[in-house]
């Protein structure tokens, strides 16, 4: 099964796969930000990845983990933006073509990336459906390998390496919380997390405009029913179901916050941290001011997950 | 005299003064902007020292080489922001009050980080004279040591060990940029640098809106006359007088770049490095952009000065 939950073992040799070719990024601290919160923050730097965002490392597991006939019919990805950037970088590491199916009304800055990354785009509407459709359709003229953004073994596990990496850069972690879009990061870092340290809380942090995996983890089936409406642009798709199951498996706890929150969690990002984040990045600082009395006295990994931002647009 | 010129082993007590309370700030690379320069391009990233510019390093320097007299009296400083913050930073460490004197125009964040690190602020109009007037009565007033922002030999010999730290962590540059204003960084830097390795080619990068250390080396005698019209808050300064010697002394060349162009490199610093700089940081890639040719080919130390940036008011 494709979309199979991975295995920690799944996450070491994904590890061991990415290494020539991603970055170890990273890990930042701010004294403001932790007397701020009275927590002990840790800031996984993923924006300073290769494609400046975490999602290079599932791509570049799914394609180095394809047989070299598979390869050669190229890998094929619907994304908004820093899956598919990833996947075209990951493909040019290869030597092989990607195919991107972008929605309508992904972030500029982050089509051209694709483009220059050499990958080829299919543009198509921004529901769920009409992405899947046309990813399908160029699987079947092309023969290329799907790449799913968060529903694949492969990307899963990937994504999870920056947790084995982030455990051995901050020792002694309480805590750790990444947002939740399609929960391809959040599943991996599960899995990860409590394959090192069992004893690991886990949170997850979600725009209030697309609570769909809140909802699922509290109604206990997964609500397909949401449609997106944030700023998040990189956190519009709906969580996968082995995604949810991990989730659910893991008892990771997913707060919800407002675009009001992140944004003005981004400012902070920007201005304490001096890092250029992206706004679906801000959700988890925005996330632990919303609750600090959950972190406070911890010892916090916060995943920054992508840096990809169109200065001409920002959110304030 | 207190505005002399440092000395190789002034640089080198500084380093050891500041060591307990300055951060190593990290250097940084990116393969996009090696690519688009042609340059091999190491970046310090002095907008991770404390207070978010390196100016903390010569205002740490000179709260630590007072007697225990002069330190009980305080200290008084007139800054557009950067080096206000860092002296009151600074006097924190020793736990003595610091004035700030501040001309009007200057940066809203910057101002309230001031005030944030403890000192105590005193108005004046925009001018050089206004500052230096203001500064006189504080001085007067309180019986607080001056600390020039540039002129001053303690200054200059802690703003210098940013350079020693940059040659350690990248070894076997070529070249060395850094931005002009008053000149107590390039002066520091120069006579770092050349301490270090006389074969080092030495650039300054200056606003063409306040181009006077440019135009006084090009005339041989220091010009007065230039009303600083640029974008760039931190670079308005005029060259001091004894700042000007090092960069004759040291053949400092200093290239100098518009607004625009400037405002340009700050934008792909923002988007390639994921790295908040302020505008005057700027000016340096603007100028190795502006003549590829000489820096093509090099490997060339950049300093990024600070990253105190209002993001309600951004450049572009």
């Amino acid at each position: 099964m494709k979309d199979a939950l991975p295995s920690f073992d799944d996450i070491r040799d994904a590890a061991a796969r990415i290494a020539p070719y991603a970055h170890i990024t990273p890990v930042l601290r701010s004294t403001r930000l932790d007397a701020l919160t009275g927590a002990e923050l840790h800031f996984k730097g993923e924006h300073l990845q290769r494609g400046g965002a975490f999602k290079f490392r599932g791509a570049c597991n799914a394609v180095w983990s394809l047989t070299d006939e598979q390869a050669a019919r190229g890998v094929v990805t619907h994304s908004s933006g820093n899956h598919g950037n990833a996947l075209a970088l990951a493909a040019a590491t290869r030597g092989i073509a990607a195919h991107v199916v972008v929605p309508e009304g992904a972030v500029r800055t982050k089509l051209e990336a694709i483009e220059h990354a050499g990958a080829i785009l299919h543009r198509c509407a921004a529901t769920q459906a009409a992405r899947e459709a046309k990813c399908a359709d160029v699987q079947r003229e092309t023969g290329a390998e799907l790449v799913h953004p968060y529903a694949d073994t492969r990307v899963m596990a990937g994504q999870g390496t920056l947790v084995l990496e982030l455990l051995q850069q901050s020792a002694g972690l309480d805590a750790l919380i990444t947002p939740v879009g399609g929960g391809g990061l959040a599943s991996g870092a599960a899995i990860a997390a409590h394959g090192i340290d069992p004893a690991l809380t886990l949170f997850g942090a979600e725009p209030l405009g697309a609570d769909d995996a809140h909802r699922s983890l509290r109604q206990g089936s997964r609500v397909t029913t949401v449609v997106p409406d944030t700023v998040c642009d990189g956190l519009r798709a709906l969580i996968g179901e082995r995604n949810l199951d991990a989730l659910r498996e893991h008892q990771v706890d997913v707060i919800t916050v407002s675009d009001a929150e992140t944004i003005a969690a981004m400012q902070l990002l920007w201005s304490e941290l001096k890092q250029v984040v992206e706004v679906s990045s801000a959700t988890v600082l925005a996330a632990i001011l919303q609750q600090p009395q959950r972190f406070a006295g911890r010892r916090i990994g916060v995943v920054l997950t992508g840096g990809n931002v169109d200065l001409g647009a920002l959110p304030w």
